[in-house]
């Protein structure tokens, strides 16, 4: 309904329609959010929105204590400032008020004289309050920014170190989107929660101050008259309103279904033109989107009726009501008094009337930024719940939980074992690493998916340095999985791992990552320049490393070893791997993991880096199909893609 | 600077704080966007705006032929009505705007019996006045729905026909997300659409009546004054104003950066946490974030400043140019003749300046909506290209055409040819299809991925019904491709294949498709029950198909054949593959295709459901990696991944 009234011009005293019927809305919410919360039917809340609850304000607490770390920072400061000029807004507004009505007086009086010397006053007080209100615009958007710092600085720790960004994605199900987390809602989150405060705290005082002022000028009953005729049209607006939001969630469901209709139709394309399923899916399509279009009319409908009756009470009504109040000092009980004490002067009557409406339409407006600020406390507490979630998450994983949804799985006999939309708390380690010198060893090191699949039971193998291993196996055999867990960026679920520092050990995949920066970056990531100058490494030896893997003429073409590129696109497959080769030369690790790395360079190339790689002392592990590389290795290592694996010496 | 000032309360004469400063906005956009449009560095534009510009005219058009078909469609009737409406909608406001200043002159007179008289005029104007209001918001959501509804039907009809809508997400590049171009982007487009007309014509006709209204009681200087005002302000506040709108697009820039410095670690997450880059990447991160943060502050700093002069000028100014304007009749030059001609009476000062004001009020609220109407049109021609963009895209398709991406290209001399962003044009069908009654044949068929790799240059080889073969080679070595060519999913790129209607193939994947519908359906798919009667197959034979399967306990434990369910997370992955093979034997094709479809069942039914395909005469392509199904088959297809083929009969 606000939206719709928001669309309607107003008669003169009453400007603020969408404000007018603004109490009523809040009664009609608080009823109806209750009701909906009761109610056994699931309908899904709108995206943003929160429950305001107990749980809610311990997040709240919780994130707060981040955002203001101390009763002496920054942030409590701008807080103090920001009431203060609150305070100091709404008492100017008053006094802006007055002067209209005298201003308006001078000009039904044709006093010219006064006329000018009110409107200089109104001229001189114009400066501090656009100061004022301009400043707190800027104090609200600072706070917003001091708060989105303290939580992203807080974030960033969390989720960059230990690798916590690879967990977050790979090994917890929880959170699929954990960059606009860390981004957008939670800029989202600090302009709500910077916003929050003067928004409600305003219009809670105009309210008090409006009301007390009113009622100095035309008695208590006019602000009374205000909060009964919300209360009434409110309670009456409640008893003949379809329930809105009802229809709503009823829309949004079907939106959401025909949207949903159509991505299915997407994903599944392939075995649907396969099947010469169109007609179906047109069938189905149709069907869909005409649910919604019936729903869409029949709430369009109701929207109009409900459009006229609103229209009548809250906004004509509205006026009418404002002008009986408006009438009470020359029609009221206290007439009498009233023109009395004003001499009967009407150009004086006029100048009350003038101040007194521009305090009732501010009464008005400060009840319609109430609602306004109930609805921005939900939004707070929907943002309250995504920011917190990966911060739950962030610490779990920390310490070293994590949580997946559960897979229905078949179990031995055939029957299905649904155990949908659970999350099954894992921890992580089980298994025991233990750091070698030089040696790789798996000791009974089951190799299991993070979907809790069990690829083989326990895997034994060791390798020591000059092992040259070869990996072959179908798709998802864990192979990759196998690497991971060397790597440490899965944990061992049980048995012994053996292996050396991570730093000894070098991963080269079939696309390279190629971070933003210069072409140095690229070959000595993830050093720095610093680092690789404390390694007596210079500019000259980088270009060698080029060299060897062929890519010398990238130095001259991109004009040296300081331009900077996004290099995903300047370079193509094959000068990606290459540089990727290079980056491996310039570590010299002991042991390096190559998977299919080499797939997009030519087999001469890949001769020469692999005959470079050797010498260099580094120890192989290759995963590719490629027959040619079969001879650079010793050993073979093969999956049969069922649980079964070899270990075994090359007869090359 | 418009939603700054939406946040600050004005006295009462002008209310409309957001819409005083329109104009000059409205000035200094149409400035400023020539000027970005002639300058030469690219900043990105802000998303859902269009420019305004001949090619949006002609898409507009184009789109609206759809939308409104004849000139006798509802469509005109509803825009017809609306217009009538939005003229009566004007005169009420300008009839309300005298009663108002009618009233306020019975609450000077203390004229009780008048002020009750007035009173109920305004109740009896209300019901018309609330009708007309609601039933033009009636009509825009209207005809929004009917938008919506023409454009659907007609992208449905050529979306789901010829399976244009595999081709969109598999053939071409240039729009990736067609799901939602046809659900939301549509909706919103229609939405704009409804609006743009009244949201247009109403605030031109405002500014156009209520100025000669005003010129009538004030004179013409009144409106040739707000006029004046508003273009003095306008000029000036472009001359002080610093370039928001290049400080919002760097903003935004950064803010992009931030995001995908966010993303692009997410998605390298697993050779990032290999390489132990976390400090580099962590660095990266708050680098990206500080320059952000930083911007903001400086931002936020001049908004400051901008928001005082702001409300000095646009708000402050223009009440005090209001009241001179308000002033003019009693301290202008025909001051003498308009106190004689309303006897000196102050009520009726008070009454004419009540009603005066009223219509400046509105006629700054039309010259504000007029701004923010040119904005929706920006808007407006943001959905019209990306609606628009669809439907290019499916009559390229349905005439056969298609559009990728040319990606770059490494050549045999290890080169890069760099092609990029640039859309190459591709024609489908080079190849010929020959239409057989039981044979298939491949002549010299090229199997090229849709990216224009080419995997195999010319396969032939020849089926006849009982040509059982396995199909097997590595992953991406051509398997798949072959299947659509065959399915006239992809185009024959060359050479003939002769092969017989496409009825008589049948299609089982790893993961198959289960529609929304009945267990029913799940089996009959894609035909329909009434179908399935005239093909004289009743339920008893379809639960004798699950039988076949050992799915029939799945009919007592849903309840029988009717039951509809989610079938997607009811079923467990055997359980789908077992459907799929019933399905298969419903069809009874001639040929079916069947991909790793036997993956999650084991191998005794695997083998029960092979022997019912063979009893049925159905000739069988099986991709798989089993051993166990080599022996139901007679021959075998085999690729090496690297261009080359063999088909021969198998030794079994």
């Amino acid at each position: 309904m606000p939206n719709v009234l928001s669309k309607i011009p107003m008669p003169q005293s009453f400007q603020n329609k969408a404000l007018s019927g603004a109490l009523l809305v809040l009664i009609l919410m608080i009823v109806k959010s209750k009701k909906e919360a009761s109610s056994p039917r699931k309908i899904p809340r709108r995206q943003g929105q929160g429950n305001v609850d107990q749980v809610f304000i311990n997040r709240i607490l919780d994130l707060l204590k981040i955002v203001i770390p101390s009763i002496k920072s920054m942030e409590v400061v701008d807080l103090s400032v920001l009431t203060v000029f609150l305070v100091i807004r709404t008492m100017m507004s008053i006094y802006i008020s007055s002067l209209n009505g005298r201003i308006v007086k001078t000009i039904i009086n044709g006093d010219l004289q006064k006329f000018i010397k009110k409107i200089v006053q109104l001229g001189l007080v114009a400066v501090p309050a656009s100061f004022v209100n301009s400043y707190l615009e800027y104090l609200n958007k600072s706070l917003s920014l001091r708060f989105r710092r303290r939580l992203t600085e807080y974030f960033h720790d969390q989720y960059i170190k230990n690798m916590i960004f690879y967990q977050v994605s790979n090994l917890d199900s929880r959170v699929t989107n954990p960059d606009q987390r860390l981004t957008t809602d939670i800029e989202k989150w600090a302009n709500s929660l910077s916003q929050i405060y003067s928004n409600f705290s305003k219009p809670v005082l105009d309210i008090f101050l409006f009301s007390k002022k009113l009622a100095v000028s035309i008695g208590y009953q006019g602000p009374m008259y205000v909060f009964l005729w919300y209360f009434f049209s409110g309670v009456l607006l409640k008893i003949v309103s379809p329930a809105f939001g009802k229809l709503t969630a009823i829309d949004q469901k079907l939106e959401g279904e025909y949207r949903s209709v159509h991505s299915q139709l997407l994903y599944h394309a392939e075995e649907v033109a396969f099947l010469q399923g169109q007609n179906w899916e047109k069938l189905k399509i149709n069907q869909s989107y005409q649910q919604l279009n019936k729903h869409q009319i029949v709430v369009n409908k109701l929207r109009l009726f409900m459009g006229i009756f609103d229209g009548l009470l809250v906004k004509y009504g509205a006026v009418m009501a404002g002008y009986g109040i408006m009438g009470l000092p020359v029609f009221g009980p206290n007439r009498e008094e009233y023109l009395k004490k004003i001499g009967n002067d009407k150009s004086a009557i006029t100048r009350d009337y003038v101040s007194n409406s521009s305090l009732l339409i501010n009464l008005a407006k400060a009840i319609g930024r109430l609602v306004v600020s109930y609805k921005e406390i939900q939004q707070l507490a929907g943002y309250t719940r995504v920011v917190y979630e990966i911060k739950e998450v962030l610490s779990d994983l920390t310490s070293g939980y994590y949580r997946r949804t559960q897979v229905q799985q078949e179990n031995e006999t055939g029957q299905v074992v649904i155990d949908q939309g659970k999350h099954q708390t894992i921890q992580l380690d089980k298994g025991q690493i233990i750091q070698t010198d030089d040696i790789i060893e798996f000791e009974n090191v089951p190799i299991i998916s993070p979907n809790g699949d069990t690829l083989i039971k326990g895997m034994s193998f060791k390798i020591t340095p000059g092992m040259n291993v070869i990996i072959s196996g179908p798709n998802g055999c864990g192979k990759s999985s196998l690497f991971r867990i060397l790597g440490a960026l899965w944990p061992v679920q049980g048995g012994t791992l053996y292996r050396p520092a991570i730093d000894k050990l070098f991963y080269i995949p079939q696309r390279p990552y190629l971070p933003p920066g210069t072409l140095r970056d690229q070959i000595i990531y993830p050093h720095t320049k610093l680092q690789m100058l404390r390694r007596k490494i210079n500019d000259q030896d980088l270009i060698k490393l080029l060299e060897d893997v062929q890519l010398e003429y990238l130095v001259y073409r991109e004009r040296g070893l300081d331009a900077a590129n996004d290099w995903n696109d300047v370079l193509s497959g094959g000068e990606k791997q290459r540089i990727a080769m290079a980056r491996l030369f310039y570590h010299k690790p002991q042991y390096a993991i190559l998977d299919e790395c080499t797939s997009s360079v030519s087999m001469d190339i890949e001769a020469i880096m692999y005959n470079k790689a050797k010498a260099l002392n580094i120890t192989l592990f290759t995963v590719s199909h490629r027959q040619s590389l079969f001879k650079f290795h010793e050993y073979i290592l093969k999956f049969d893609g069922e649980g079964k694996y070899w270990f075994n010496k090359q007869n090359i």
